[in-house]
C-alpha cells in the first residue's frame, strides 16, 4: 500500500466523511459516519468524535496532518474560520486557514470559506465550494457552475476566484414540488430515469426568445396551465419544473453576466444534478469542460500544499 | 328599504358569500358561510346549500335572479362553465354564461372564467378576476394588476380584456417564508404594521439598475446573506422578501411587456396586498388609478345586465 500522508475531512452538519490519502491523492481508506455530524456532537466534543472515526488511522500511521472543510469551520462547528474575500487564489485561501494541535500531536487545519463583497444586494458567501473550484483548476480564466440546493456561479480569472453568486434553484424546486399547488397535481415517475422529454420542454421554454421566459414568477404557473390544457401529464410535472427552474438559472446567470453565448463553462461534479445542468448548457450555446473526479479532495490538497511548501 | 333585484354569489372552495342587491348596486343584506364552501357540500347538494344560506331572501322577496361566480363554476362545482377565450368583453362573457332554474322558479346564472390562448408557454386561465376587471372598467385602454396568491396582469383594449398573465408571487412568498431557509431565520413583526423600511429595501433592489436584480433565483438568497452581513434584522426578513418578490413581479411584468415607464395602471382591490403593490408602482415610474369599491359585484351586475337587456 502507498504511504498515507494526510487525512482529509468533509465535515458537515449531518455527517463526517474522512479519507486516508496518499501523496499522489489516492484514497487508501475511508469512513462515512452520521454520528460525527456536527448536529450530533454534544458539548463541543469534536476531538472525541474525530478520534472515534479515524483513531485507528493515527494508531497505524502516526499523527498525520488532518485537513478539514465544511460546516465544521462555521460558527456552529469546532473552529470558526472567517471568510476570505474574493478575489482569492491558493495563497489567500491558505493564509486564511486556522490550525489546532490535537492531543496526539497531529495538526488539524481548518479551511476557510469565501465571501464576495461585490455581490448584490449583499455580500455573498460559500463554504466548501471554493475548494471544489480550486480542485477543478485555477489555471485558466473561465466560468464554473456548481449545481446544488444553493448552486454557485463563479468566475476564475488570473489564477484566482474573482467572484461568485448563489442561486437558490434547488431549494425553489423542492418548495414548488413539495409544498405548492404543483405538489398536489404531480405524480412521481415510475422509473429511475427522469422524463427527459418533459425536462427538455421546461428548459427549452426557459432558453427561448419568448419575453415571458424572463418572468419566472409566471412561468412556474405553467405547471398548472399545462395540465389544464392537456399539454402536460401528471407524471411529467416534476421534470418539467426541474427543466424550467434550472433553465431559468442559466437565463438569469446570462442576464447577470456570468457567460455569453459561445463560451465554454465548467460544471463541477459528476452527479445526477450536474447531468441536468450539462443537458441545458447547449440550449444557451455553451460548451462544457469535463470535471475532474474528486475536485473537492484535489482542492483541499492544493490549498494545504501551500502550507507545507 | 330599496327594492332587492338580485342575489349575487361569490361561491368558492372554502366559503359561500351572498349579497342581496338593489337596482343601484347597494348591498341590502349579506351572508358569509363556510359550511356552503364547495369542499363541504356533499353529493352535489348545492341547491340545498344555497337555500340554507339565502332561502329567507326568496321567502321575503320572491324568486329573485341569482348570479354566481367563483369555483362553483369549475369542474368541482355545481355547473362547469367553459372558459371564454380572450379577447372578450361584456358581450362574450354574457354569451358564455350558463343558466339553471331552481325548484322555486328562480333562475341562477353561472358566470364563465377566461382563457388566454396566446399566453406562453401554455394558455393561461382565470376564474373570477375577469369579473373584477369588468367592474374596474372596460371604458379605457389600460393595464390592470390584480394582487393575490396567483396575481394577474391584464390588458384592456377596445372595451375588451385583450390578454392576461398569472404570476404565482403570493404563493412563492408563502413558500419562502414558511418552508425555506428563510423561514428558519425569520422573526414575526410585533406590530400590525409592516416594516416598510425593510419592504422598500427589497422592492428598491428589484427596481434597481443592478443586473443581479434580473436573477430572482439568486436575489431570494439575499434574505440569508443580508442577515449574515448584519444588514438585515430577523424581524425585517418577512417584509424584505415581500418587497423583493412583489418588486420582481413588476420587473418581470415590464420585461414581458405589460407596461412601460410613465404608464398609468389600475390596481384592483383595496386590501393590504394592494397597498403593497401601490407602494411599488412609483419605483417603476407608474402612476396608479384608484380602484372602485366592490369591483367584483359591479362586474357581475354589468355582465348580467347584458342578459336582461
Amino acid at each position: 500500500m502507498p504511504k498515507p500522508v494526510s487525512i482529509i475531512l468533509d465535515w458537515g452538519t449531518s455527517s463526517l466523511r474522512a479519507a486516508l490519502v496518499s501523496e499522489t491523492g489516492e484514497t487508501l481508506d475511508s469512513r462515512d459516519t452520521t454520528s460525527g455530524g456536527i448536529q450530533f456532537v454534544k458539548d463541543g466534543a469534536f476531538e472525541a468524535a474525530l478520534m472515534d472515526t479515524v483513531g485507528a488511522w493515527f494508531a497505524a500511521h502516526g499523527p498525520l496532518p488532518v485537513l478539514a472543510s465544511g460546516m465544521i469551520t462555521s460558527r456552529n462547528g469546532w473552529v470558526e474560520v472567517p471568510y476570505v474575500d474574493a478575489p482569492a487564489g491558493l495563497a489567500e485561501l491558505a493564509a486564511g486557514t486556522k490550525q489546532l494541535t490535537l492531543q496526539n500531536g497531529a495538526v488539524i487545519t481548518f479551511l476557510p470559506g469565501m465571501r464576495d463583497p461585490a455581490a448584490k444586494p449583499f455580500p455573498d458567501v460559500m463554504r466548501g465550494e471554493e475548494t471544489q473550484i480550486v480542485g477543478f483548476g485555477l489555471d485558466k480564466d473561465r466560468t464554473l457552475v456548481l449545481p446544488g440546493t444553493h448552486s454557485k456561479w463563479a468566475r476564475v480569472e488570473g489564477g484566482r476566484i474573482a467572484g461568485f453568486q448563489t442561486y437558490a434553484t434547488g431549494e425553489i424546486f423542492a418548495l414548488l414540488t413539495k409544498h405548492s399547488f404543483i405538489a398536489k397535481a404531480l405524480e412521481p415517475v415510475a422509473g429511475a430515469e427522469p422524463v427527459w422529454s418533459a425536462f427538455d420542454r421546461g428548459a427549452e421554454f426557459a432558453a427561448s426568445d419568448e419575453r415571458a421566459a424572463d418572468a419566472l414568477l409566471s412561468a412556474v404557473f405553467s405547471a398548472r396551465t399545462g395540465v389544464l390544457a392537456s399539454m402536460l401529464k401528471a407524471e411529467d410535472i416534476g421534470d418539467y419544473v426541474s427543466g424550467l427552474v434550472i433553465g431559468s438559472e442559466f437565463r438569469q446567470a446570462r442576464a447577470t453576466g456570468w457567460f455569453s453565448p459561445g463560451d465554454a463553462i465548467g460544471i463541477v461534479g459528476n452527479n445526477v444534478l450536474s447531468s441536468r445542468y450539462g443537458r441545458i448548457a447547449p440550449l444557451f450555446d455553451l460548451t462544457v469542460e469535463p470535471s475532474p473526479p474528486d475536485a473537492a479532495k484535489r482542492g483541499v490538497q492544493l490549498i494545504a500544499g501551500q502550507l507545507y511548501k
